[in-house]
């Protein structure tokens, strides 16, 4: 589906849904800035637009269309043989956390990012595209429409909406947190290491968006007018926040895994100080009682008279001593 | 709360409790520095303050009202439309430690600091800004009332509060120390594992504040007069020192855990060794005893004359024998 | 088996299998390019268009003929008595995995890139350079074939190459998740311990191989053309990714061995655990069995009418009660 | 105890025990040399030298007098108000270690270094600074008495005395090698990880101490002259030589704690093995004598003439073979 | 023992075993190259020649004659009152592995490389100087001989001598592996942990010696013509695969730890398997054995005419439906 949207300087709504020939004419008037947002267009429909109308360098296109790219910004100023104005292309990633499959699922969200032009390409409906057009559409953004804000905006919901991720994410850790201390089963180690693992590829996500936000934050494109840099650099400041909680994540989780695998080593640690229990509990009784069942003809203590009374009250007192001696170790 | 100051460039005070009207006036006036301590305004006051008086930048003003934000340092230089003169927007955190949540509590201050007026904003009363407004006021302070000046100072006695925060976590990881070596519970554990993500938590938030440190001590900012850069610096080994002392806790721990551990494991090695013991002592007599509790009519041994005591004595002598071995290879 | 080409600045093939001594008037001419693709060739073969007829620095081509060298690349400059043009000296290794050896296999692809010739050398056929070849001859190239396009082509298919190789190892990295959590055997750690030192390997193979690629990416030689430079870095980011992979393997792996560690100690628990619980239901009768095996004259319980049915009925219910209460507490 | 010596800039003693309203005359003569050592002076002599004689800089008294400052390097450039000449403060610390406590103990070495004058500062007798004031007095120094000689020597044999320091650590970690091999106690693993404790406490002492010195060794300072750069560079070198013998400690103490750990787990291996020997070894008895034992009145084996010996041969054989498999499996 | 040489400029051989009085002489002819080599001698010799012929820096003669230092190169400029000419004192280690021993023996060999100079210093007699002299005096070096060109060449041979240390560990690392999977013996162990503390002790080494050739490959001295440095250059290459082949020892015998420590925790996993094993078959005999040991007079089982044989029935039938059930659990 292909949306586009012409804005004048004045922040107005010029045109929209604007068919595809009228595009060069509406991109040559330097007063107006053109917004296509290209979501989940077919190859031919995305190529149409990507090289007839604004010739973007094939590279790009081809990273563009491709199935998944890592975060990245790069410039591109045409040379001679180009038929481009320069541009930004940016790669960024929009992340979704279900707690059902445990695992982060990441969508793509490509800009080029031009003087007075901005082509957005998705392979999925986003809620933060979404929710620009329809601020920018329905009026509710004050400031001047123009490319670097409008990617400001898409830029800030995006990192926004990496929150609730990071609370369910969160929610999941607290929850192993009690688990790992009560239940001492395969699924808990095997959810700890897996969520791990998931915390890792956050923060790779992270990464090299951390990047591409910081070249932002420091003004390093001419594209972007000085006094939007702030808000780039404010963008900048909420994911190396997030980068911060993800570390904070992997740290509760070693501690959990920790906790986890003491737990486990603790327990075959019980299980044998109660089987050396038993054992040494029982030992008078089955001394005394194998003792006396031998069949040697001449034992005296059998024909005593308070032989057994005398036996069993051995028995009784050597038991009740190791009781005590134990009780007294706190083994129990 | 808002609480205001004017000073003379004398160091004087000129006024208290400035009316909000007024507060434009007075800083035109560049012989005068004007202090606005926020505590816990209202959204209104706030914006009240930071919007129509001061005219900061609405950026520096939403990271302020946030909830949360890590320390920072941004420097504001005004573009053509912008009203307000060049300021630094400082964020920075005290922390607090109690031993009863066993978790560091860090409360936010925010600066906003120009060549003649300094606004701290914080959510809640701080001794450090009580400590340093009580000063300012009773002329203890002989040096003369500049907002840089007072800036140091704010930061001077935030982080010279971070020591007790350090003694009292000092004082819990010797407890640690001790418990670790004595008492095997869960409980330990839990305990060394949180402490150590309270101390990585505290080194995370010391981390970017050394960065606002280190950009005051290199005298990056023209806000800050030249004299006045080694005071900042001071500052920065403080905090430098306090994260060396972190960074030792953190060995300390990691010690802890070791040696917890591995008495963890030692005491079910102490519980086998017993139960070996019990079972290898008790061997001989068990086996002469079921040996001779057999059946047999035609057993020789049983209708010898002195049988029992034969049987008697070989029990006691390898019994003993049994022990002195085990007793000389060192294991009770 | 030395294959060679010249291509026109047009484009167009000029000649093939060229014989050694006309190579150096091709050469001479600034309108054909020379491909020289030296396979496995004998080391006089080698060292007569090496040396004879390009005249490379006796470094570069020690370097070439050598058994192994790590990638890297270097820039030879003529000096005065030199009779070289300048050039590139590209080392860089192609990886297969095969999963019968569970390990890679480096081939190792040498280049020398000139302002009109390109000598390729490798040990064994490549796929890549057949790959190129063939696509240089059959005209589907589109682009001019100057020798820093041919270079990129290779690098290009050589980066894509890793791919199929790091699918297999992604097979096996998933066969082995599933195996450590079933059977616990010799084999299996032995297995996780050698691919993660693989992933190592690959991951050493990599570092030094992006370093090469980025020096490409930014542009640093002159004898690539600068519109080619998006190429290159187009390259550098597939390798890029392919390290990330490489460390998402890595963790994975980390992840695998932790499970599989604590399923070998879980085991050893649960065998404990069953030694215990057949110790202990058994220790009622055991009791009980011996003690009224004594031979004692005078035990009256021997001789009570319902002596045995007690015996036995308090043997049934300790044992019930035990059973009853170990499975309350979750043991099996 | 304030110690005080001038110099002439030919070597030669000019005084010595100078009255402090002395110092300003000789100090303001740049033909003399004045060196003043504070050795634990009272806080009025201290101020009295360091404020009323050479006017330093109130934070580097400050720093001075503190109780404990991290080791660093601060040069100060008089402003238009201060009345002191340029200077370097340096704080640098000594280590001792003493095997009784197992620590090591760090004195802290405070300099003022100027164009013509040196004060050092400690709270206890240094041996260092003993030796070289001697040295200095004695006439045995044949190079000039300036500032940054003498600057030199105090570090060049504060550095030497690390060496017996880690000598004496040295020996204790070859103990420990021995101990962790033959003697398993708690009191091994305690020592273990407080003497790594220790050395990355070393190795925290002395990573601010070899940035301080490689900025000398790079003749970043201008009050230290040219031609002692070298010699300076030597001190470093001497301290990052110590740098890397305490990591070579940290590898051992790595290693010998694997080794006890391994040999802590082996040892609860070998008691589980006997244990398992023991009970293989007495079940072919224990289990004919518990059968034989029953008294069915209708036992044929009972009567059988050579029953016993049957029984008796039946038990022997077994246990020899049982025997004779462990020994075959190398059990002992 | 003292070697001498003076080449000519056009490589002849000048004169051999030069007497000490003469060397300065020879050293003022700009058409001559003097090679020292100090192989091992006394103090007396060292200094005379170092000292008095040379005039070098005494702190350059303190640390080649000094007992061990870090590999370094530093370059000596002349101050005015200095005898001495530009030089480069450099300082590298030769390593030796012997399997006896299992420890790296590094030898020193220090340079002082002047513009017609060159002074070697050893302890020991030295393959790489040994071999260098011949190559220089027969003649089969066809380049001029000048002092960079020998430096380069004692260093080429030197870090070509690291390849038969790093075989003989390698060696011994493949058979630690073997060694690990089979036998499980503290001295096992000990060697893992000491041949890992090897490798980073070669690492170590390597260290700073990659950091003086790294300075050498970048064409950082003048002493060293351009031409040259491509070779210093390729020297840093195989020093640089050898850093890569250390790590790559050090992930192998961190897998082989990992391996063994597993083995250990196994083994004893496999002796609790043996002993539940014997416990559980043997225990319906002991109970049914046990239990009709009693001596009620009224147990009618014992008097039923086939009690006896139904007794023995259920035990056996007890043990076969235990033994098949662990063998269907493949206990062994």
């Amino acid at each position: 589906m292909i949306r586009s949207f012409a804005f004048t300087t004045q922040g107005r709504v010029h045109s929209r849904n604007i068919e595809r020939f009228l595009m060069p004419t509406l991109l040559a008037d330097t007063n107006l800035f053109l917004w296509v947002d290209l979501e989940k267009p077919t190859a031919d429909e995305a190529r149409a637009v990507l090289e007839e109308v604004f010739h973007f360098h094939p590279l790009s296109i081809e990273d563009c269309l491709a199935a998944s790219a890592s975060p990245k910004i790069e410039e591109y100023t045409p040379k001679e043989d180009d038929r481009f104005t320069p541009y930004l292309f940016i790669v960024i990633h929009a992340v979704d956390y279900s707690r059902k499959d445990g695992r982060f699922a990441t969508t793509e969200l490509d800009f080029f990012l031009g003087k007075n032009f901005l082509v957005t390409f998705h392979e999925a409906p986003m809620r933060s595209v979404t929710v620009v057009e329809e601020r920018a559409l329905s009026g509710t953004m004050n400031i001047a429409r123009a490319p670097d804000r409008v990617a400001h905006s898409l830029l800030d919901t995006l990192v926004d909406n990496y929150k609730p991720a990071l609370d369910e994410l969160s929610l999941e850790i607290a929850d192993l947190e009690t688990t790992a201390l009560q239940k001492h089963s395969k699924q808990t180690l095997t959810k700890i290491v897996q969520i791990k693992k998931e915390v890792l590829h956050l923060r790779q996500i992270i990464g090299p968006q951390r990047e591409v936000l910081s070249r932002f934050a420091q003004g390093e494109f001419k594209l972007v007018r000085p006094h939007l840099v702030p808000y780039f650099r404010d963008v900048y400041d909420a994911l190396f926040h997030i980068d911060e909680l993800a570390q904070g994540y992997m740290d509760s989780l070693t501690g959990i895994l920790q906790v986890y695998l003491n737990m486990s080593s603790n327990q075959t640690g019980e299980v044998v100080k109660l089987l050396t229990l038993i054992t040494v509990i029982t030992t008078p009784l089955m001394m005394i009682g194998t003792w006396y069942g031998m069949n040697f003809h001449d034992m005296p203590e059998l024909s005593w008279k308070h032989g057994y009374i005398a036996a069993a009250a051995f028995t009784l007192i050597s038991t009740l001593l190791t009781y005590w001696y134990f009780k007294m170790k706190k083994w129990f």
